[in-house]
């Protein structure tokens, strides 16, 4: 991929205002392939301390959605039919990775796996993982 | 249940950062029950105008929660374990409001329900439904 | 719906072999659902006596199937692309009832939940809770 | 593992009646992980002549229990509380093989996910994908 792809690519993920709002950014991307961050705030958090499961699940949804749109075709778009998450350790530490890979593509669906880890003092952890059904739609039309 | 009882739930609901930082609130809370809403806004939205997949799980997830907690004794504490969450109609709207139910109490895990919808001009609609399993810990041990 | 009608159904519930060999029947259906049942085998259990989750999946996913079959155009098929099952009692007993119903139909998916019961002693209780995303294809199509 | 060690997992593996008559076999067993595999039969399909569901549904199952149970703790046994099954590829062919492996242990519950495979003429692609739950109990105890 071109520097000016992943720029491009970086702008769009930033599209969504939700996304830019909780401050998630995207590492690199690649064909069926999308790492994403989130340097992590009071404001992520459960009462507990711990980031919120909402935090995580938001992370592994658009990682995984960015990771689809990579296989589509021009004029197509991506929607999240399902997803589950599920939820491996307290996530406690300075920041997110989530890391997500198109398990199969499809012309009208894809399946789509996403890990989200948490470093903490330089040390990563696996805290959860989801796996997304993504429907493959065209604009313009449904 | 009596009027301090509401207030003070109301007020833990908010203590999750997250939460008050998305602007959830607390509508009434009951024995295995909760119902929770969000007034919409710019930065809860997906690029294509939508909600956001995260804010509904989010939504539904925390509200969940909430329902569990209801039932349980003192000195624990519920956490997800994971959940599945259906994304059924694009959500676009003023408000969302989630109504989360106890499916199966138990003294392990709590299976919950969660249903997400989105009240446009007046008119709701079912956007999301979740299941959710909660483990039930205790403070100070595990 | 005629009785007929009925009649037609409950053999083409049974064309799937693997139902006939479990010994699955359909007790009713209608416009988005379907109820179906299994008289317990010793042959239906895990090593511990209750029913093994793989028969209650089985259940909850033929009948899930048969409901959102009910609301196709003609010419369609489903076919399941995931589901989620929930096991909120070990089951044991004589009987499996489960009620399955479309929650939201579409043009290209379905959702549908199933909840599997079983009797014993005459009585009913709720032994696992499903859900289901169902593709909804055309023959000679895809 | 010692031979007589994987003779006696086999034999284990075959005491849940639902497997024993399902014709599923224990291919090999480790730490955290599982490999087991079914003959096909005409019984096992869906009328479109694919594997049925279910028993894609219940491979996945009872190997994520085989691959959870090989870190237990003595006098204790797993049980699945939820899985989540997406299936890939519709599966025509000779045999199912299963391969499960424990994403994370836990004392009170553990991760699992299964990937189901089907064999047809020598070739091996993915059919199905499961990730479990699996609740660590005591026995004569809860």
């Amino acid at each position: 991929m071109a520097d000016n792809d992943l720029a491009a690519f970086k702008e769009m993920f930033l599209i969504a205002p939700f996304i830019a709002d909780l401050g998630m950014e995207l590492e690199s991307i690649g064909k069926g392939e999308c790492i994403a961050f989130l340097n992590l705030e009071q404001r992520h958090l459960q009462q507990s301390g711990f980031v919120h499961a909402g935090v995580l699940a938001t992370v592994a949804d658009h990682t995984a959605g960015a990771a689809a749109s990579t296989l589509l075709e021009a004029g197509r778009y991506v929607m999240t039919i399902e997803f589950k998450i599920s939820f491996l350790r307290a996530a406690k530490g300075d920041r997110l990775i989530c890391r997500a890979r198109v398990i199969k593509p499809g012309r009208r669906f894809s399946f789509v796996e996403a890990e989200v880890s948490c470093v903490s003092s330089g040390k990563e952890r696996l805290a959860a993982k989801a796996s997304a059904t993504m429907a493959i739609l065209a604009f313009g039309n449904e």
